[in-house]
């Protein structure tokens, strides 16, 4: 495009001077607002309601071994692609309540109240989330667990060590459960991040929190209408969940990618958060090839907001088609 | 994939016949929802704040005609392309509210309140999300419109026919202005919906409206940091917005394309609604070639909300990227 056509189209300022045609001062300089809109998204999966409640979203800076298997300079390229700022990764964290009928369970907990603090707002924001949608913490009856990263884990406590979700029941895979909370397994661990999610499973399940602890297996039913599927990798006992109702289900997927802009584009990319590299990159093909073949709603822990979609081919990966934003459910 | 391994990731209903490990029954079968987030959003252009502020969507039925050029079949391929439902277009309405600090300023109003009975809510939604947002229709300054279409007019007039924007100046296109109020265009439309759009802005543009209107003229600034560019074709005096503020600015398109899952996947798509579409595909071709040029962000009023995004080449055509959510502006 040349020059003049461009600047006919962006209508550069040097070319704007002259005054506007509206002269009449404003009649009240309205305060900005500052505020986003609350975090929270509701859809229906045949008569089961979820409701998406936004955790925020982290902001690391991407450092060499960031990906194990790809460089700085390869994150940032795909950044790029995606629009996005270079050198830094904003993760969303988009933990889920699935209402149904019966039972109120909460899907993973988000990072906490700490993490509110420490990042100023932006993380940590589940309980404002949740305020927002009118779900009652002590109305949950169910957190179910799919791993125990931090992220998924830290929100079981509040900032004094309380539980966040009073009356719930914890539900946690067996597998997952079994590998953190092994003193072998935990003795074996050489990664400086798998040593610390070791000490970090030990902080959070405290003995009020096993009390409340009952494990589940894959394959089965953790409460109605919600399945257990293994999809190890990421970590031993990484869990998605199934939600079906009548002729409807989606995948929630959990951390099968991170945020799908690296890690569905990159299916190839080993994240330095997975304990067990190797094996998280088969089960995302596997789960993804699946995805694509039976063009099933995916629902991502880490897509962005309000996270949940559809997954297509894209080059040597995938890419996620996000749903279109509705006003009615 | 052979159906064992769908099997276990989808972990069908059938082998999952043995009841969970959880058989507590639930505390408090919490009611659901029903009940959709408010549809604003709000992003900053500098020191320019932007809100979005959802007006619904349409649910239209697709016939032969909907596209000029294309048939039926085409456009539910796209549809389909899009994980779309078939058979109708549900199209999303937008507007956008600036505040720069001086003026508050809505751009376009949406399909209005008698829309909101006639389609139980589905659209019409302006007021609503307004509300939600925070933002008082009577400390709206100003309002711009885009092109003189229904669904960016008709919402200046409550049901009752008296102002919606009470205290607002009404900032219009000359050249779509002059179009649509010339009873010799008028007498030789020929389209039934050009038709239409002279006796509807005839209902609107009322002897109140009319003393509240002031024209603008492309290139030159509306309000402050705010700039009207000349996008014809749609209709004749269609016209777009760039938003600048600092090194920032933003394309506020209007309706360049309608939703870009049609639009700009296929450029080459003359749409029913369009009252010159040679010249509306040639103003989309270049409008879309300097976004992809100068990854520049666009505000579509007929994106999906929160509707704005980067755009890139697809094909033959062009695919949006909306941006990512975020929890602090």
């Amino acid at each position: 495009m040349d020059k003049f056509s461009r600047r006919a189209l962006l209508g550069a300022a040097a070319a704007t001077a002259a005054v506007s045609a509206v002269g009449t001062p404003a009649l009240a300089a309205a305060p900005q607002s500052g505020k986003q809109a609350p975090g929270f998204y509701r859809y229906m999966v045949g008569s089961i309601e979820i409701t998406v409640v936004n955790d925020g979203v982290s902001r690391m800076p991407i450092t060499e071994g960031f990906v194990e298997n790809a460089s700085k300079d390869d994150v940032n390229a795909a950044l790029q692609a995606a629009f996005l700022e270079k050198d830094f990764y904003a993760g969303p964290y988009n933990p889920v309540v699935i209402n149904n009928g019966a039972k109120l369970a909460l899907v993973d907990t988000g990072t906490g109240e700490q993490a509110f603090k420490a990042s100023k707002g932006l993380n940590g924001r589940l309980p404002l989330s949740l305020a927002a949608a009118g779900i009652d913490p002590a109305a949950v009856d169910a957190v179910i667990i799919s791993h125990y990263h931090g992220d998924h884990i830290n929100g079981l406590l509040k900032a004094d060590g309380s539980l966040a979700f009073p009356n719930a029941e914890i539900l946690v895979p067996a597998t997952e459960h079994n590998f953190w909370m092994d003193d072998g397994e935990m003795s074996r661990a050489t990664k400086p991040r798998v040593v610390f999610g070791f000490k970090n499973t030990r902080r959070v399940f405290s003995a009020e929190v096993l009390k409340r602890v009952r494990t589940y297996d894959w394959n089965k039913e953790v409460i109605g209408g919600v399945t257990a599927i293994g999809t190890p990798g990421h970590t031993p006992g990484h869990t998605s969940h199934v939600v079906s109702s009548g002729a409807k289900s989606i995948y929630v997927q959990a951390d099968v990618t991170h945020a799908p802009f690296l890690f569905a584009r990159h299916p190839e990319w080993h994240f330095m958060l997975d304990v067990e590299p190797v094996a998280a990159e088969a089960t995302r093909r596997k789960v993804y090839d699946m995805l694509v073949a039976e063009r099933m709603l995916v629902q991502g822990f880490h897509y962005p907001f309000p996270s949940v979609g559809h997954v297509e081919k894209s080059g040597t990966g995938y890419r996620e088609v996000l749903v279109n934003w509705t006003p009615l459910i």
